[in-house]
């Protein structure tokens, strides 16, 4: 097989630092596993804008078709708050999911064991979490038609449609279900369905995919409400919760959230398998561009290189080498490693984005 | 003034044994308070199916527009599960609250001293919380138009409507405004801005009402998923919070069950005045019918009673009445009376459904 080949979007923010330490951890790959990478760089977001005029450059886009992977740090920051909607830096990023079609976001809400005091639960509540959120990411509200600000009578009215098919609930329950046999078999479906038609047609064609194809796997169905109480009350309960976009995007926020280590988390966008059996993928952290600590030195790492360690399984089939770099990270953790974010009361040792880095190479 | 009139619609589940506390307590006021009212009953929900056919006969809807306040308890069951969307136990809930036009659904989260510790999150984070959730109730994707299942091609589609008119946005942010004035005058906006253009009308509007007519009240606004995230991290930082009917619903159920209070929990959902001044208003306790300890005695009366309350407080201007039923509440939980779902284990006096409601009348 040729040289697996990855582009690199660091985008805003904090995301060039923490992806200047994935690019180490590339490298490292390259010189001790002999696992080279074809590396390019391009910009997404707010660095794009100021370049292109556009949070996404065209040309940036055909080279995210072709590459086996793309990596993305963050986009956004206060900068670009007053910017027209359509070239906001999150159009950027919208833009990648919907044409490369990543219709499965897989967002781990790990706790890890050396941060659990960091939760804002009790710790017997969130020690030892390990769910799998897989929201889906390319349809509805976030994309349906009509969409926009229009004027009815007198005055304004803002319209968005949440919009499902059938084949788009049924590929991410698919998803989901494959998910859950590697796991703890075992889905959870969140939905309104008591109150949207759209929730109905979920339930049904996820009772169905189940039905024909994944009878061995536990299924449940929640209504969305319900879920945000559950994630917060006893999120061991679930395994892998499967959801649709807008829904997704507060379930896995709230759930990153609750296992204290939001700096820690990374997220896998997938799509459908391309022509050399590798699926259209997207890697970025769950964390956002986080503006106010830029360019100190302060930002962790973490999840950056974990959603490099998500590419090495999901995309290159290294699940063993995903585990290496992901026990690497749980070690330099154990042994005291702490970006400033990560400080607690019981103390650490303290370092700079690039000692991270460092460390976790050091522990590879 | 005549006599204030009350309907009780006590639903499915545990709704008519949490009612008939609030009943005792009625009664309680006009008795020693000399404070009568005029009361009457009717069926929602799963009951209201089973004897009309319907959730909510035209006859109860009617009355619910002519009485001064409605009392609700709750709706629901799986016995009604696989009835047709359109006579699910809640449309009869949904029709009453568009029906009456109740834009402004109020929803404190507090977390009571006496149960801190029921809360998964840690006692610092929750402790003295005292938040109010003001959601949109009326409109969104909850009543958006199209909405349906429909056959395009080959295959099905769900869709359902997000839509918001800027007099819509104008009358749920007064209210939140007039909310934290007599609060802790702080109000924090939230919607998906940076992704759905309804919510781009939403931080438009909620800054131009700001601006004109409370710009003593201290605005922020947020992204609804790190709304989610920070109710989780730090509840503590909000006062009010106002949002739309869905994410409404899904970041006041979060919110309650931080508080670990959700059997305490009540709610108002208040329209515009009538010619009597009072808005039109129904209360509701935020948990659900719980079938599966229907019956039994178990159920906590509390959110109930706590929503009559609100009853005094916002449709009969009774704030120091409210008050007194508050601190009867706190009062009785101090002094350690528990139904099961509060019993810790630090123990507590064990109570049943109606021994809580005696106890309450005791410390009235
Ligand atoms: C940045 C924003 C457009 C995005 C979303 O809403 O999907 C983010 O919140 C996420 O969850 O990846
Ligand atoms: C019962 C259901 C229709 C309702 C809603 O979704 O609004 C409930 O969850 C609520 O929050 O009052």
């Amino acid at each position: 097989m040729s040289t697996p080949s990855l582009l690199i979007l660091a985008g805003d923010g904090i995301g060039p630092e923490v992806m200047a330490e994935v690019t180490k951890i590339i490298g490292w790959y390259g010189d001790k596993r002999d696992m080279p990478f074809d590396i390019s760089e391009d910009l997404v977001g707010g660095c794009a804008y100021d370049k292109h005029g556009t949070p996404l450059h065209d040309d940036t886009m055909a080279k995210a078709q072709e590459v086996d992977a793309v990596l993305l740090g963050a986009v956004g920051g206060p900068k670009y708050d007053d910017l027209d909607f359509s070239v906001k830096p999150e159009r950027g990023l919208l833009r990648l999911r919907k044409e490369m079609d990543l219709f499965a976001n897989l967002r781990p809400a790990q706790c890890f064991d050396a941060l659990a005091d960091f939760s804002s639960l009790k710790r017997d509540i969130v020690a030892g979490l390990d769910i799998m959120i897989v929201r889906e990411l390319t349809s509805g509200i976030y994309f349906g038609e009509p969409r926009g600000i229009f004027t009815e009578g007198n005055e304004r009215v803002g319209i968005n449609t949440q919009r499902y098919t059938e084949s788009e609930i049924d590929r991410v329950a698919r998803a989901a279900f494959e998910l859950a046999r590697r796991r703890g078999n075992k889905v959870c479906s969140m939905e309104k369905a008591n109150v949207m038609e759209s929730g109905i047609l979920w339930r049904e064609v996820v009772t169905k995919v189940h039905a024909e194809s994944y009878p061995d796997v536990q299924l449940s169905h929640m209504y969305a409400d319900a879920g945000a109480m559950q994630l917060c009350r006893n999120p061991k309960q679930f395994d892998v919760i499967v959801t649709d976009n807008l829904f997704g995007d507060l379930l896995s926020d709230a759930a990153a959230m609750l296992t204290g280590s939001l700096g820690m988390l990374p997220s896998a966008s997938l799509g459908a398998p391309m022509a050399n059996g590798r699926p259209k993928a997207l890697y970025e952290p769950v964390h956002g561009s986080a503006p106010d600590i830029a360019g100190q030195g302060k930002a962790n790492p973490i999840a950056c290189i974990l959603s490099f360690a998500m590419a090495l399984r999901y995309s290159f089939d290294q699940g063993a080498e995903a585990d290496r770099l992901e026990r690497a990270v749980e070690k330099v953790l154990a042994d005291g490693a702490r970006t400033p974010d990560l400080m607690g009361p019981e103390g650490g040792t303290p370092l700079t984005t690039a000692q991270m880095g460092d460390a976790i190479i050091e522990a590879l």
